[in-house]
């Protein structure tokens, strides 16, 4: 069990039901996720004691976004309040050849306009062991760039291990945007993450002979691409979730991992999709799970791999999955069998 | 039929199902709604031929408040696109002594930015015969007050009677603004409809003897506050509804209209609440209709207070009545019988 | 446990869920029924022997009718097979002074077709003790008027006890076509149960002194009624409802009985209304079982006006009560206090 | 932007939710939509001005059919009113080797009584530029053959471009009735749509070599067909749907083009299925858009292709997609990837 | 803020939705609830630090109901797992003069078989200053009241307030069980909390001139019952809620309080009813936290009053409001007019 | 049509809807169903007269499972009412690599505690033709073994022929326990169905070269195995059914039978799964029926597996489908086409 925090934005997530489309729902399910959140939410489940850190307006809404938190025994008790809206996400969930879609309405949320004088970071990162960002964060806003690095270097001044999910968002920002505010700060990182095209777009390294779109991969150029990634900004670890879209409904699904010394190509998973967001999200809290409890690359690559194939399967950003579950699927059992 | 244009703001509102509580909702009703969107539903469901002005951004999330509007044969064609967000508000519907709540996710709004450049009036409003908006669109921001008087204005000088309906919002704006925003406007309107608390608090003009919040009225005073605002602006018609709030489950209901000869008290109604939002549209919608069909105060007001009486039962903020259900209700059948 | 025949139409009634009105849904509620099944579903639910005599097209849909009613015991092992379609009625419930709506879609359904060929009616009233059938029935067409008279007078011949009750729709025929067909038929009735209205509609009798859109009721005018009908038919017994119609949501409700020596005024209760379809027939079966229970008439009004005052409060057509919960009520705890 | 017209029946469709079967289901999503109804919505969603000719019952049922097609801007006031009833049917969502099942309940409806006097032709067509219609209305009684007949020579005697999409409905009529109304009409159609087995039914021209229940097409029998079609009626288009019927949830799908000088088949997809209604409807107004468009016969094949294909996704009768949709798909983006 | 402990059991609560009958549903709503539960909830919610003991079966089912109780911020961090099943009551939701329904399936529960050795009272209650527990949890098993006696004079030995709620259960033990159970636990009460029948069954005594049944009470004889009580067990404060059962869906609602020195019976509430269930524990829940933040004995009579009759109209066991709420109820405020 | 007896245990069934986690539940399915139960409702529905015994409690929750099985034409005059509970069951349906989870909440029901003396056997079994019992009743308690061995024992020496499925479960027994209460029961049985893996538990005869959970199954082993079984105990039949695990969305499903000439292996089909359970039971079920309609050994594995293979598709453990559809499925008509 470990002592973990994570800082983002948390938003409202509305959702036609049944694969309906937008202009066919009387109504929309609503849940509570963003990237820094689910990782909270997937480290708690494994046992480990997680803070998340965001702000949210003082209001009903923004209550019900802790109370979706600490359902699943986040911390929420640095989590500043006030500012102006609550982030909200509209999904549509796709089907077959028809692509999920995503509006945002997240523009002048709360945690957007918040400065580092919303946290005490020296006293929230006080006997903590790891901090953990995305690229989204930054994305949000100049503010929060400044909120971001500011928070970075002071968990890297209070000792904790600093991981970041490279997570691209281009209805956020630009690649020149990204590199600019994103690059000087890997060099607090000590775990780099990323997607199947995150590294191009906020680093500026491209993979080659991939074709991502046509859901084609080539796991040559992933491993040159993490070499350089590992190489340039002297990480500990850079991994990398590989995602071949098939359709909206089926994925092919693996993770890769050079440590160093190694690379590790987890096994490959063919996924029937239920929900396919947060599954980068579940694969970056996998991965810091099992390289926390085991300090062993294959056992983390595959656990990583393995949480976040079933993380697909679970409606929600959250992977409400257990240790046990996650590793019976890595032990090789995807045969669904029912257990009674 | 006449041809009737309004302008203003409409919302996506989100609501717990089953009188639910915002934390207990795993899933949302979203309807769209909003006080003069609202009024020309109504106007166009009793047959008229009715415009609806206002800004919505450009996606998937925009076109569904314009179908919602189409499918009551609204006519949406000048509706500009364009702008930051559509906007949103909360609402949990209370019963018994639990009041309902709403919670405003309306800031920067694509409307609250919408300038005149947005829409040609002089072509909008010709061959129209009415326009009618509310002290809520003002309120939305300073762009927006201006944006109002510009399209009152040209209301006028395309020879358009003009109506308000006071609508005071106290999230949206103090007295003070509310006031030095609508009483310029006063002298373009023609008809003037408000609730038993809005001329105070737009206007500056007080009824005598009532506690709104006991749910006791005084019609006496609102006699008197009717001649007032007559007298004082030179409308043809002042008109307002007198809500008795025994509960958020059962309200007293009548309306009241000075003609500048006569006073009118519509017939009263105990109302069984299903959706309390929107009825003081439904009043001012069916004041509208009941004035440009008959040209006659009784029937006016009665239509009026029966209409708005009706909505109360109806889910939504539309009021989805045919005149031959008012004028039934009207004509004193309150017993709801089936009819088989 | 007696043996108990019902002969008339079943529909399917397809209603807006949450008081919606009809251009608000996206699905209906979908459950079957119908005058006469129902009362044979609440005679099951007493304990008695019940077969439902109708005929329905043979498909998947009309075997859907036959499920419904076998989930409550009731005989439909001599339900024919066969004909065009299943009659369907929609329904928008009302809600305070909005009243429920009724559109139906029957015209042409398989038991409208029906002839005599379809029934071997010795056959099926042998050993049987009553048959009871509606108003309704012979309302669907000219062949029903036929089936009906002949299903009646095979009843009479095989000695069983006829109850009728009057059940007139305004929507099916007119008062004189009502009266041609019924009048003749009254002479083959023992039991005659209606409503405030059925016998000035159906027989062309009428109450003095009531006003039954305004909900007052003269129960003197009544008790005349019940004594001319008695008298004119030779009934042994003849018993209405009394439904005070406050509005769509709360009616006062009573049941009246003259045995031809003494008139039963039952008590009185304020209902907050379900579920208003289907109340007349609760009244009905429940006046036949405490008749053939107890006979005793006191008990058997006091058990029809509670059974099908609980039935207001269920959902659907069907009164799905037991003996002991009738009672209850009857014996004065109408509390609602919760059983724990 | 062209102007359109198309004319048939629409019905209320009620199903199970969730893939339950008619007798487990406790309520029916209830939506609208036929054939030509379908036609309409598509093309209006891609920005054409498109006229739905019908005839409804007068009455709220039949008012919601409207709303249903004004929400997609189909003009609708050109729908007559009056007759006995709305058509309905019931569809059971089938999954893997579990067929979909409709019920029809469509006899007696409005528009099967309807007859020219119900429609102002010349002045419905003013102006118009097509003309669709199909298989099916002609299929309803006997006085829709001639109501089809007056129209397609009123479209043609007004200049419009007709097309026809075959639609054999074995439930409907025999291919010998099929061929006796269909045949005469085949010389006022330009455009002729149809799909795998149409053309033996309706117009008893068959393909070799294909067994459609196994899900296997013969390619070259469907294009040794499609020019018998065009030469046969000199048609300036033939075009059809080729399905391969896997399953109730996958499905092969493509389309064929002759246009008098070549052939063209479009892409194929491979598609799991939500909801398989109205895929041919899909197919037929994604022709007709694609030609009036671009007159381009490799466009108009792929776009109907795609367009239909991304329908199977799509909950409903309607195609609810967007022309940018379509052009992605058809420009080979079927992985499904998440915009965001 | 206080420390409290509150011990008992919690349970899966299924119920059908919308009032319909348990015959009628094919999906139950589950929530988990239970007195002790209730008011732990109820505590957190007002800002207090609560922790619950319970015991719950180490399986994916128990789990759910710590989340759920997580949820509201209790603290779960003590509650034993193991043991057999999770407790279940069905509950069936009454309406007008159809009371609710509740079936137990609750033998067997984990927390049933518990004993002292599943917690270490010791250190729970180190640092704490109040325990609740209610008359349900030595009900539940012999075990059961071994285990709340050994709690009570844990909770005194460590110097915390106890605080009792009656809330004697029929279905669970006879009034002499009940008797022998209870009254040596009342010398290490405190505090006395109870409704309007408790003290008979639960201690013996008899209010007199009440007719529970018939929703009159008399205030006289409870302000003699409770003050025989406080004097009898020397506890600091006797209260109880008084409730009349108008029917299950309106009750009037208030609360009586005696506190060694003066009687104080709150304001008078008419409720309108939406879930029932928890009222009581919201009453000793509200009296607890406005005890301990006040100690004004008209402040707490008028909070628990207030408290509760809120609870009424909010779905679930749980009583989710906010001090403020609260407060501006007992302010006056009960008009339930929209907030915005 | 042939007279049939089924006996054993009948459950609540509680399922999150939408392939929901259990904690992410806010309401669940409910259903009633067990492994004889869905054997007699299968049997029922293809025609049979079939009888099922079991005993309930006597409450409201126990006369919703005699609904449930009434509504499918089950005789349920013979269920015993007492005892303690209902036993219930907890279904996660999984997705792809994620199983499906059941967690049984079983113990105490009234059926386990059931004996001899509540089911009179010789009047049960007169006239009937055929006993069907699984390996899940004697797992559910000692008495169970008791219970099962008489009625056995009891069908035998009344003439009827008696089937087993030997359905071993996990979590009721070991496979020792299983073994040494089954085993003695074999003498009795004539044919006998298992799955892939029961033959091993039950009756500790192991298949040679399967890996079950990597979905490899060898034919050949379980030819052997059929074998063995028939010729060891006698049985006039062995047959089992075979699943191929591929993941909780796919199955590879086929059948195989030994009747002592010759081996049947039935068509093979791929299964998109809506619900797994009681896949066995209408393995089974169809087996039976097949038998006792046409002795023909072919037939009956055919319809087995194509009536199996269709229960995949339909939620809730009963198989809802007729001859027809199965048939027409083993006719090879796997197409999944809509017929209309």
């Amino acid at each position: 069990m470990k002592k973990i925090v994570t800082m983002g934005e948390i938003m409202m997530r509305l959702s036609p039901k049944n694969n309906l489309r937008f202009n066919q729902a009387s109504s929309f399910d609503v849940i509570y996720g963003g990237g820094e959140a689910n990782v909270a939410v997937s480290l708690s489940n494994y046992g480990n004691d997680v803070t998340f850190l965001t702000k949210l307006p003082k209001h009903e809404i923004g209550d019900c976004a802790i109370e979706f938190l600490r359902t699943k025994n986040v911390n929420t008790n640095s989590i500043a309040r006030g500012g102006e809206r609550l982030g909200i996400y509209f999904l549509e969930h796709g089907v077959s050849m028809r692509p999920s879609k995503v509006v945002y309405d997240r523009a002048h949320s709360s945690i957007a306009s918040a400065t580092s004088s919303d946290f005490d970071f020296d006293k929230i990162f006080e006997g903590k062991e790891w901090f953990h960002f995305t690229g989204i964060t930054p994305a949000l806003s100049p503010l929060s760039v400044k909120l971001t690095t500011e928070a970075v270097k002071k968990a890297k001044s209070n000792g904790l291990t600093v991981s970041v999910d490279l997570n691209y968002r281009k209805k956020l920002w630009t690649p020149e945007e990204a590199q600019k505010a994103m690059i000087p700060l890997m060099e607090y990182v000590d775990v780099c993450i990323g997607n199947e095209e995150d590294a191009e777009k906020v680093l500026g390294l491209k993979p080659d002979g991939s074709d991502i779109d046509k859901g084609k991969l080539s796991i040559d150029g992933y491993k040159a691409l993490l070499k350089t990634l590992k190489d340039k900004y002297n990480f500990t670890h850079a991994t990398c979730s590989l995602r071949e879209s098939l359709s909206a409904s089926d994925n092919g699904w693996s993770g890769l991992l050079y440590d160093g010394k190694e690379f590790f190509h987890s096994k490959h998973y063919d996924i029937r999709i239920v929900d396919r967001v947060g599954g980068g999200d579940a694969f970056a809290s996998g991965f810091i799970h099992g390289l926390i409890t085991k300090n062993d690359s294959r056992y983390a690559i595959e656990f990583a791999a393995a949480a976040s194939a079933l993380k697909h399967t679970i409606f929600g950003d959250f992977n409400l999955v257990s240790i046990s579950e996650v590793e019976a699927l890595m032990g090789g059992d995807a045969s669904g069998r029912v257990q009674r």
